[in-house]
């Protein structure tokens, strides 16, 4: 069992990950009294802008990774693939929260889909793929057009390719490095809902209320809360999540995404051990954010309220999308939420909008 | 005519002193892309935990104070009692926002009083006493019982003290160390109300909602809002910040504090040129928190709404009331703010607590 008694205010929590999800994760702490010690090797990663301590180095700096962790009360992260060696050498001084069962799962797709698979709750067809015989196999199994996705280290569409046609497939395979990798079926599915929810230290849970997500080219555009779907299909959603929670013993926040398939049918899609974009909306208008709840998991506090105080609809500003934060700073029921980076990239998340709808 | 042009996201916003007000402009800075740089000469200043960049040096240290202003883009501060030389070494690189008109009045209750005075706006009867013969006079004018108070420097109860009889008085002037004071009749009033509101750079003006606030032994215990007063009265309240705002130029947050006596008379108490106490049940249940709207106007941004999404009670923790962290955090509707303090003397701002009362 983990130790259940609380950090008290004063302590430090280590963040791994220095991006727009560490920084709002700091903002978070802050409140409650905690103080956040970023581990990032990025030179202007946006969480180093508001927090009590910054480390830059590699994720498998050993050294500087034992210093970092000898500082710290408790340790989270805003990603899910930290190598194995880092949370050892991290985990010998301090406790790593959620724990290593979240990440092995969620890190590699083929484990994902067989862990939810085993709780009784559908994933996408899919087949194992670590060669070109493999593919072909694959491509028998489950027909095409298909996705090839890496097993692991995939991000905002990067790491996955559609195959439209067979003789497409060995170009697939080698655009992905000949990494190891799944193919999934292509669902069709009627939405895209995501739940984000919070498991306590003492095994508490806390669900915000679902999320519907659209995306394009495999990156999250907007967030809409209360997404459309019947009561019973959410509060299937979100016993699914929780079911998943507590069969990782997770703490902290984590984003379980869905497809909704005609008929009704709830079929994951991800997860991730961790705050989520879809989640950010809670900052303006959940009782509790996203963010908080997970510091407070984090900490071993009691969870904050899911619910939400309105509606609202989320959307990222993307690459040069965040140039308009004047015009959107004039706009009436508009909080703008920019993540301090300098290079506004194509496509890069710079920030995001949320726009308040109205009340539930 | 100041320049209207807004500071991009990017910018850096330098700011005096390192306490919880500071603390509080920094994480809503952020959100905004705009980074802090705190300057302050304590060791832990809370604000420090939370910023992009600290310089720990004293108020009067000049080669500090010009590096300090030659990295920011403008400077603001979360107290009023800057040294004016200060000022002119950080002015000679930046602009300062608030500007020097607003530090001037606000610093001395007498010239406050009389500033205020000549909009027409009432003030408590007063007198100025420079030594013991002015305190007999201003006595013998005004009355007893009465409120010695140094004309600089005072906060929080600090730098005043009653006087009921005339024999207690040269020991009250000795208390005060003899420095330059004013002599307070004692105001009857029925409650005390303020009004926080935030005034851009282009002369646009956003009031939050009317305060009701009770003190204890000069500190501020709880905020609520709104106060109960009818509509006219919080009108005349706002109206007169309006026009303080206006005659003073001020550009950032202010805060005038009122006494409603019987009949409806506003007697404007103290004037603060800054984010205030009264005003941060605004993080949590105002569209636009104070200390949002100050750092959109020292950044020349467009100011966000005032109003309120929700009524609220906010409730200081003073020294050991911080120590309930834990309850607190259980409460549903509370939220919980700490500010990262270390030593929880008696009477010390340790956090606060606003509950979120219901809708308007």
């Amino acid at each position: 069992m983990a130790d259940p008694s609380p950090l008290p205010p004063g302590s430090t929590i280590g963040i791994l990950g220095g991006g727009q999800l560490g920084r709002m994760l700091a903002l978070a702490a802050a409140p409650l009294g905690l103080r956040c010690h970023v581990f990032c090797p990025g030179e202007d990663a946006p969480a180093f802008d508001v927090c009590f301590a910054r480390t830059r180095a590699r994720y498998d700096d050993e050294a500087a990774l034992a210093a970092f962790a000898r500082g710290c009360d408790a340790v989270t992260y805003e990603f899910e693939n930290i190598p194995s060696a880092s949370l050892d050498v991290i985990e010998n001084a301090v406790p790593v929260r959620p724990g290593r069962r979240s990440l092995e799962v969620s890190a590699d797709r083929l484990i994902e889909k067989a862990f939810v698979s085993s709780l009784g709750i559908a994933v996408a067809p899919h087949a194992a793929v670590d060669d070109p015989d493999g593919l072909e196999e694959a491509i028998e199994l489950l027909g095409l057009p298909a996705i090839l996705k890496t097993r692991r280290l995939g991000y905002d569409g990067h790491g996955q390719i559609a195959i439209a046609r067979a003789e497409d497939a060995s170009a697939a395979l080698e655009s992905l490095g000949g990494a190891p990798s799944i193919l999934e079926a292509v669902v069709a599915f009627e939405r895209e809902v995501s739940v984000v929810a919070a498991r306590g230290l003492d095994g508490a849970f806390a669900a915000h209320d679902v999320t519907e997500n659209r995306h394009e080219g495999g990156i999250l555009r907007t967030s809409q809360v209360p997404a459309e779907l019947d009561a019973s299909l959410a509060e299937r959603a979100i016993d699914a999540a929780r079911r998943i929670a507590e069969a990782l013993d997770h703490v902290g926040v984590l984003a379980v995404e869905f497809f909704v398939a005609a008929g009704g049918e709830l079929i994951v899609n991800e997860i991730a051990p961790r705050v989520h974009n879809s989640g950010h909306w809670t900052i303006d208008t959940g009782t509790t954010s996203q963010f908080e709840n997970h510091m407070r998991a984090v900490a071993g506090w009691p969870l904050g309220d899911g619910s939400r105080r309105a509606d609202a609809r989320m959307e990222n500003l993307l690459g040069p999308d965040a140039e308009r934060w004047n015009e959107i700073a004039s706009e009436p029921g508009a909080r703008l939420h920019l993540y301090g980076k300098r290079d506004a990239r194509p496509g890069r998340k710079m920030g995001h909008v949320t726009r308040v709808l109205g009340r539930p």
